[in-house]
């Protein structure tokens, strides 16, 4: 799996009165993707935590080409561009559906950290499934 | 003390494409408004927590009777108008500047809860310090 | 179709640092299923809106009886209770998988409204779709 | 005035159950932020907006150095660094109480446009009254 595509729908409250989705969310959906993302290689994001493991960001980054809105169903494509010893870089693009190309591309950067927010090794089984790809942002 | 005025700014973001604030926000307004009524009666939520003692909600109400946008600086009213062994009654009026009518109205009952989120009896000291006062929503 | 149940993943921001849901969230959520109970109906919300129908809320209430967190899937039944000239009712009873009681309750009122925000009669073909239905809360 | 202090108070529903700030919120802070610039030059942009002139976001980037949690009082120092024809970039810090090092860094990228989206010359009376200076982010 090189990358996951997630599906989420533009709620009402997440337009602003320009009339189009509100800048900040697209790194909320950015972070339902990556929990999907996780899910679709095996992997639970809250199981992580309960084993005191999580998963602080450490730098975000949005590019916005043209805008949503209420309704629209928005397609997150997200993949692992980047993997270092304790951080994990994803990169994303948003489409509009039938869209073909993205309305907003964007990255994070994250440290796997233990419960006191110290880095620690990326967990083995993540590693060895995660297959690195970039989506040339 | 009987009542704590709370003022806060609308937010560009909590707006809606119906060019008004979004009816959720209110609730956060509230939440807010709770802190810092608190806050003038001595009392730091933080310091609840810090001591095992949460608060959470069981029952939230509002009555819309007219919109707030943008930029508006909005005053949240709030008193505490009941207290039982455990739970406490916020009653909340917001108002726009040099407005005479609520434009909201609202009430939160919350139960003091130890760390297992089981109730327990509201601190004395604070219980004490509230004096009882409904808004007459 | 005397209910619809829309399903909600809840995302990690909408927790709060008491480890749950955070209460305003239920708001947002009930929003969704009533566009999705539309949807259902055979009613595109936006559509309304593009013939300048708007439906802003009059009244909200929540009871929260039990707690969600991240990554639980919700399911979010949604009825309308009640319809009188303008105002619609809906009522929401929300469920945490396999779990037979609702953790949470509530109810909306909104005015159908022109785009000065002026009460206008509930649209014939919507009226006579809705199959009215309480969910006994 | 080479940047503006804008304070803001960390509300319950923006921490997250890791105990932290939400990491989207540093967006909607950054936006309170650009408002209160503004008006502190003299300009409310809710009037920009009445004048048919939106500030639709381009770009905008965090790097997030340590978290911050409930009731903190953040100060987000605000900044314009750059300013071609039709676009501006802010740039950001965000400092804890009594912290000397910002916890948060980030900038945004606006495009001044018409009510169609399509970008227009910055309006001159802002031009000539923002000073230009980078915060060496």
């Amino acid at each position: 799996m090189t990358y996951y595509d997630f599906k989420v729908r533009v709620r009402y409250g997440e337009t602003d009165r320009m009339g189009v989705s509100y800048y900040a969310n697209y790194l909320v959906w950015f972070e339902s993707a990556r929990t999907e993302y996780f899910r679709a290689l095996g992997f639970v994001y809250s199981e992580f935590e309960q084993q005191g493991i999580l998963l602080p960001v450490a730098e975000a980054h949005c590019r916005y080409f043209a805008p949503s809105t209420y309704d629209d169903l928005l397609t997150v494509r997200t993949s692992v561009a980047q993997m270092r010893q304790s951080s994990i870089r994803f990169e994303y693009q948003v489409f509009k559906e039938k869209n073909e190309k993205p309305i907003v591309t964007g990255y994070t950067v994250h440290v796997f950290s233990n419960s006191n927010l110290k880095p620690i090794r990326i967990p083995e089984p993540l590693r060895s499934k995660v297959e690195l790809a970039s989506l040339d942002l």
